[in-house]
């Protein structure tokens, strides 16, 4: 339908020039928040948008648009984007690649010449990781609403620094309000963060939504006991109680296979001795499901488990949630887009249900939005070995481009 | 068959005198081995053996003989004895009441003017609890012939101090060689540092031996994972893995039922963090048994499941051996002494298996020996809420007392 093609060459000399801000010696990229390494990633951005013609607007959040114009300029824009921030041993893709991937289109758009009907923004979000102001995605959570910025503006990061001074300090608080932006429709581009496509031999995959997950903290009690002077019946073995508990878990996760996932993945035992039967025990549980009613059943089915559990085995469960996000289902007709888009470009794509969550996922609560995956090594992220290839990224960027001119004719 | 009696309220005198030798504030003691603590309850036992007519001999290991002539001098005495040293944290009666119940048989046999056929002795042994110097029951050992007196004196404690400095430190060091001591007989008298006498409502255990035990070190490895993009199938979740080996350990113990005991004590699960599949796990085996042919079909039933668990988990098993200790039967005629010595007191005693090692586990390497055990309030043990009534201490001393008498007509 078009032959716009990507730059997969210039992404990828974008991808290891802005690697450089923050960049580790293992190959990866410390680039918190708000720090000075984000302020040179965000000056090298704006630049290049500026450079390509988009005007830039910051919002009072320090959140990034670079708009390139279409025909109709009432129209509300198209919008596509990620993040630049990373974890403290983050890698150089996990965000980066939606940024720069989005980059790559409004740089393809533009030297084809073709001028969409809407205007059509990318987007850098300030603080996806929320490793240094916590909750992650929190201003594209207050761009849909779902925070105030005074909330965001009050956070402080753990040496006491607020998140307004740090936005003063790199000069990145705009005039707009957070969410007073009209946008027709969001398209993100992201690494999978899973096995996945890799372990399935797919390029691109075609994200339907973000799980459900929930977070318990479950403590048994029993009684400390001699290991080698009580009786097998006259045990309250809390670690052996939290043995067949896990079992539980997990089994709970196969009975709702293959989307549902349970996970334990802390331990912590007392008086963790050889000889000690132990008569305390500590786990944390994790649960996803991509529907939340089938999340629902799982913890309905792994409750009861657990009771009978802890009644066999004559100890105490105390058990208690301590996270709910609820699934976010994407738009079909985006979902349809990205998936069409795939095709066009010549890749079979697969559906498939984020595990993490992302901007994409408040961004869906106010406008149509989807996203697209494509495949990292080992599954490996949130880590400096995290690795792609100059196909993948150039394959991916590819399906956004033709997802955004899909988009700018179906809406 | 004698009138001979124990006076309990001194024996509880006695006890809770010497508690104050390392009393803590919290009602145990604190009184390591060759400390200052222990020199002076040596000296306390040394002053109230010699008030009875009875002479100390102290070998080069600081074990202390306190010995009450008999009618012939020539025959090899017949012994009894425990412990006075404690835990870091210990109560008042491990190892304590088989001292001081011994000394109230001496005390009993003095007043009744009854002069046994044998010379009778009573045993003070230095580091049964190995908790200062290891490993635990150095020196009656020693006396049997595990150790040389060589490898003892120069065992140093944590912070470098060596046994024989410490020991000439309290000044007790004495002239004979350790073990060059004949011996007819050994009876020990202990708490049950476990909660079965008093859930089955015994006074009298009547000990047939020390079970075996065998210890084990068993690290799983998988891989780490995300723990909200990695589907079931593609994972390697050790801690998955290990609950279903710790469920292994308990199922092989209860079809030993109800002798055959197994403790996963220790766990440590790597990178034990809320959202990520452990890709390494830790874990401790203890499996014990009063008979090595079951002990060693346990390990084998046990080591084919933890195979076949490491196989479906797609995990890697690495296990091995750390500690083997072999049962340790007591002499029958030793046994049928005691059992024959409660019922003539007023007890029907309970035959019943060791799970802590006494020094009466090394004694039965080179004379007849059994053990008295008395019940401890809710099996506690090691520590300062350990708790015996003034009954069960002057039911236990009656017990050997008699055992002695008979002891004395039998060998």
């Amino acid at each position: 339908m078009s032959n716009i093609r990507i730059d997969g060459r210039a992404l990828w000399a974008d991808l290891m020039e802005t690697a450089r801000f923050g960049g580790t010696e293992k190959g990866g990229i410390k680039r918190l928040t708000l720090t000075e390494e984000d302020r040179q990633v965000r000056d090298w951005f704006a630049s290049a948008c500026t450079a390509l013609g988009c005007t830039m607007t910051v919002d009072r959040l320090g959140n990034m648009f670079a708009r390139l114009e279409g025909q109709d300029p009432t129209l509300p824009p198209i919008t596509m984007g990620s993040h630049l921030d990373t974890q403290p041993t983050g890698g150089k893709f996990d965000g980066i690649l939606g940024v720069l991937g989005g980059l790559a289109v409004l740089r393809a758009l533009r030297e084809s010449g073709h001028v969409t009907r809407h205007p059509i923004e990318l987007i850098n979000w300030t603080n996806e990781e929320g490793s240094r102001f916590s909750p992650p995605m929190m201003c594209s959570g207050a761009f849909a609403g779902a925070f105030t910025e005074e909330e965001v503006l009050d956070k402080r990061d753990r040496a006491g620094e607020r998140f307004g001074d740090a936005l003063d300090a790199i000069a990145y608080r705009g005039e707009q309000q957070c969410g007073d932006h009209p946008v027709a429709a969001y398209f993100e581009l992201h690494i999978e963060q899973g096995p996945i496509l890799e372990a399935e031999d797919y390029v691109i995959g075609s994200v339907t939504g973000v799980q459900g997950m929930r977070w318990y903290e479950a403590t048994v009690t029993g009684r400390d006991a001699h290991a080698g002077s009580t009786p097998m019946t006259m045990r309250a073995d809390t670690l052996s109680a939290a043995a067949s508990m896990i079992a539980a878990v997990s089994r709970v996760a196969q009975d709702h296979a293959p989307l549902g996932l349970g996970t334990v993945g802390l331990i912590e035992n007392r008086p963790n001795s050889h000889n000690v039967v132990p008569g305390e025990t500590f786990f944390t549980i994790d649960l996803r499901h991509p529907d939340d009613a089938a999340l629902a059943e799982m913890e309905k089915s792994l409750l009861t488990a657990l009771d009978s559990v802890a009644e066999s085995g004559k100890v105490t469960l105390s058990i208690r949630q301590i996270w709910d996000a609820p699934a976010v289902p994407f738009d079909r007709r985006c979902i349809d887009i990205v998936t069409d888009s795939a095709k066009e470009a010549g890749y079979t794509p697969r559906e498939i249900v984020s595990g993490p969550g992302h901007d994409a996922a408040y961004m869906a609560r106010i406008t149509p939005t989807a996203m697209i995956f494509v495949p990292c090594r080992d599954g490996l992220s949130h880590n400096e070995a995290e690795s792609i290839t100059e196909a993948e990224a150039e394959a991916g960027a590819n399906v956004l481009l033709g997802a955004i001119l899909r988009a700018d004719r179906v809406f």
